[in-house]
């Protein structure tokens, strides 16, 4: 049986090593750079090269960032008052997305998750907590995601930031816009319930 | 707003220029890489830079090959009074998983497709006639896909056979093993009905 060649397959393999790629993924976009035009390979391979040579970790709010501090937390335009507390990089792109919100970031890097052994100690918490007494804010809003993990994290970052005396809100939990009632699970509809708002 | 910086927006880019791939998995891809072990973004490079520079096609039958002629068309072992046409390097590596076949390949890069113009002469059809020619094989096995334009193909390769004096046959229609008669589409079923064989 003749096996796809060396760099063919070492290739397939590193694309397998990636969250969501099966077997048969990796091999079509493999084969699709071998096919394809010889820079869009090198492209690929410089922007890889580039992101590990060119991005950080901002040494206040821990979002990624070309410079430390990051745009944000050097933005005097921003609202330093409020501080949004989330998981990845990824939330805090999200939610300024929505333009809605004006205040500043902190990133954690991940959840609680003692089936997966991260505890509050793999996070960045202690940094938080440093920040706030530093530079007191007035609101510190959690914006975890709304999965069991998400949720202990806010439980565990609630009990700690109450002492500081730091308002603590969370993101309202509720039917999805768009969506449609009837497909919503019974728990979204019972906070969709329990939340409910004048009109 | 706040956008990605530089680096991480050109990964996604790049990302999203792959099939298959959308935004949001080029995100999750790339930051993915912005967490995980520093060696793994980097070693994902070295793969892509290795497969440009180490990979080429064989002169003989234009399956991807590290040295050319490739490993099939040097083995003495391998029957070499038949050739079956793929369409992709990718279909080779398909057959080989078999191991019920033992002759020599014959790669296309694509199928004919007017829609895209893709014609006849884009395609390593010459080459195939020219090898035929040059050393005439008993049998050509069609395996183009089952496709509208891989049928296209074959039917006009077989034209362009037949008057080699070679014996061109192609692979069978019917029934995918381990499928289910019900979820067959009818023209799958029709060609199984055409085709079935005594037992």
């Amino acid at each position: 049986m003749q096996i796809a060649p060396e760099p063919v397959a070492r290739l397939i393999e590193e694309f397998r090593r990636l969250p969501g790629i099966g077997p048969k993924t990796a091999s079509r976009l493999t084969f699709f750079l071998v096919r394809g035009p010889a820079e869009q390979a090198v492209s690929l391979a410089e922007a890889l090269r580039q992101l590990r040579e060119r991005i950080t970790f901002c040494s206040t709010c821990f979002n990624i960032t070309e410079e430390s501090p990051c745009p944000i937390c050097r933005d005097e335009g921003r609202d330093r008052s409020i501080i949004c507390v989330v998981e990845e990089p990824l939330d805090v792109l999200a939610i300024e997305r929505t333009r809605e919100y004006r205040g500043l970031y902190h990133v954690l890097h991940g959840a609680i998750s003692p089936v997966d052994g991260i505890g509050p100690e793999d996070l960045r918490i202690r940094e938080l907590i440093h920040r706030l007494r530093a530079e007191p804010a007035e609101e510190v809003i959690l914006a975890t995601n709304p999965s069991l993990e998400g949720e202990a994290t806010a439980m565990y970052l609630h009990r700690q930031l109450v002492p500081l005396g730091v308002r603590v809100t969370h993101l309202a939990r509720g039917l999805p816009v768009g969506g449609d009632l009837e497909y919503a699970d019974e728990i979204t509809l019972a906070r969709a319930l329990e939340g409910r708002r004048e009109m």
